[in-house]
């Protein structure tokens, strides 16, 4: 069962959460000082107008009209209940979800993309760099490039780069250029190669390349696809949507959950309903789902780390597994983050929502279950979010409750296919 | 823009022209006698229900309610108006688009694979053969046979299964079997292999050893994923919609735009617009668009022509290359066909419908000023529309003239970045 919306319901601003905390967060340090970091010391890495957004008090920030206009490209994306896969479980659970998948890089990470392209090129930058594990947030932000005519740079990490070749294609395609990370452009990423001629890399890595290559390019800043508040409020247009989709379903979701790597996706799905909890006295719960060979917020520690493996970054305090933890390679390489959004961390730090792990073999047979009745191939980092709707599902059955359960398909498998072939061939990692 | 419908408006019919053709076709002859083929020389390749919907007399069949539900997983697909190329162009023309692509498979495979797994399963077939090039077919296929409990093997052109993993992939997270054709599983594949040990394989000999494979399989039944008129039939869910989602938007299509392999995906945008000229008055012109390497319509003979190579299926009067002809190994795969529906080809031979071949390198090109404008990376195939609705509209800026063009972006290019990859590196075969 779909619930469309037409395209004047594409939300017209985003919402800001900081404002609404209970308690603020701690403020980033300055990674020489560790003295709390101002706005210049952001002002390498991103354009005035950004670093404004992330610092905003204003709850409701406009979204400019170019960028609704991309956004109108495949905003509003579909919800809709999952009828087949809840019969095929036998529960009496209602479950939806929401579909990110429909953008043309195929998951949520364009939200965030279209909008800082957009006021880095207000700002009158050249040039975009970034980096990219899996090619989510990397293919993402080549697209947006391409929209509003800037240079895009991506570094990717050099194992995903040669594994993942069809994500570095669409990059190229829509005409960035992707190094393998770690790279001899860099002095961070020589003295890696020296240091291990064989580094597969890792997302700490490109970060810190990505950074250097922004502040020794005259004309070029950094955009990064999660974490940061600003990109967290970008992603909201997700959950706001579904507020009304839900509307037009009739129902209120008891349960809301997303998968959480740098925490970009749930925080879009989650934080209209959580204002909903704070404002109009609902009980959403809201469930973060992570793997749990990279658990930052059900194991790691709630304490200030860097957001980069070269400490070239502010320290944040955050869940975190520590930022020289190498994450295993799970197949799922978007959620392979050592630490976790800082607004999400004291949201949980707070009891304000939940988080659960799981290693990756249900997480891929709940994938495969989903395409076998829903249809869709779920991205491995989005099967997370269903693995743990399924299991909210099948709780209500034992429990002979009904539940109301939404969660956010974040994107497709299509460029996932080798982890589904290993997979069905048991060759999965059983972490 | 975006032109959406509700769920109620997937159509509940299928239009079938037949019986509104001005000249019938000419009748299928069977391969040995060459004798006029009845229904029950079908009977061992295809269900009853299926052979009656293939000659039908019925201009309107109702599609069975399972089936809607199942197409309502991604039906109504949008409709959009690609007003970012237009202005790229700097065209006086408006240019639509219907994507198929956000089916589960990634193209409009799945409108005809869903109701033939239906019919199949009604008439207690147990599992379904099939043939695929690319994967688009295979792959739809599976998705169907999952949502219906059948099993399904796919002889998949040996090529392409090395070449294309990922689809094969899809087919197997279905649950499918996979074969690289020719496979030693049939006396014709055995053939072929002692003849050519390294044949990369054709469709013609994929469809010869699908057909083996159903006749030597007790419960098994074949299916074919374009050509038949029941195919052709299925596929006019696009167009219909296409129909109510351009009076949304308030204009008439002067053109409707659609590549041609085996003919479906035309045979879906295009028919139920010719039923509007017949029976309406309206004069939208219909362009079929093909590979200069693989021209049937353009450059084929009208006569009759196995639609294999090993001579097994009925001769049917097509538009032909020559049923051993073996297309250059194009990246196009879905447009790989030696021969062209015969419904389309008697509307080609009756002068009411145009054709027009591309050769690659400007297929590509259009592909990626599309992809650098409206996002979405098209099917190869696909391409071939979006070369010709370019056309047309710098042919209307020429002109000085208005003109409404309507094209089917028939599925998106995620399982084909390899075919961009050579194209951006200058590697693409010129033809």
């Amino acid at each position: 069962m779909l619930f469309s919306l037409p395209l004047s319901k594409i939300p017209t601003h985003w919402y800001n959460i900081l404002p609404d905390l209970p308690q603020p967060i701690a403020p980033a340090l300055h990674p020489g000082t560790r003295q709390p970091a101002g706005p210049q010391d952001f002002a390498t890495l991103f354009p005035m107008n950004i670093i404004e957004q992330e610092v905003s008090s204003e709850k409701r920030i406009a979204i400019p009209e170019e960028v609704r206009q991309i956004y109108a490209l495949w905003r509003p994306t579909p919800l809709r209940r999952a009828v087949r896969l809840e019969q095929a479980l036998g529960t009496p659970a209602h479950i939806y979800y929401k579909y990110e998948g429909v953008s043309p890089a195929g998951s949520h990470k364009p939200n965030s993309a279209v909008a800082q392209a957009y006021y880095n090129k207000q700002a009158g930058v050249k040039r975009l760099a970034t980096e990219t594990g899996a090619g989510q947030w990397g293919s993402s932000l080549a697209l947006a490039c391409s929209m509003f005519g800037l240079e895009c740079v991506v570094y990717m990490v050099k194992v995903s780069f040669h594994q993942k070749p069809y994500r570095r294609s669409l990059m190229h395609t829509w005409g960035a250029t992707v190094h393998a990370s770690p790279t001899k452009h860099t002095h961070y990423g020589r003295k890696m190669i020296e240091a291990h001629p064989d580094s597969p890399g890792s997302l700490g890595i490109a970060i810190s390349e990505a950074i250097e290559d922004t502040v020794t390019h005259p004309g070029t800043k950094y955009a990064l696809g999660s974490v940061l508040n600003h990109v967290c409020m970008h992603q909201t247009v997700i959950g706001q949507e579904a507020i009304d989709q839900m509307e037009l379903a009739g129902e209120e979701p008891d349960v809301v959950i997303g998968c959480a790597g740098g925490g970009s996706n749930f925080a879009g799905i989650a934080f209209p309903f959580i204002e909903r909890n704070w404002h109009r006295n609902k009980k959403h719960r809201l469930l973060a789902v992570e793997p749990a060979s990279c658990p930052s917020l059900t194991k790691g520690e709630f304490r200030y780390d860097f957001g980069d493996t070269a400490e070239m970054t502010p320290l944040m305090k955050m869940y975190t597994m520590g930022h020289d933890f190498v994450p295993p390679g799970i197949h799922a390489g978007g959620l392979r983050y050592h630490g976790m959004s800082p607004i999400i961390s004291q949201l949980h730090h707070l009891r304000l929502i939940e988080a659960r792990s799981y290693p990756q073999a249900p997480v891929f047979d709940a994938a495969i279950q989903f395409a076998k009745t829903e249809a869709i191939i779920p991205a491995p980092e989005s099967a997370h979010a269903i693995c743990a709707a399924i299991d909210e599902a099948l709780d209500a059955k034992a429990k002979k409750e009904k539940r109301v359960i939404l969660f956010n398909l974040s994107g497709h498998g299509f460029m996932d296919m080798s982890a589904y072939d290993s997979h069905l061939a048991h060759k999965i990692e059983p972490i």
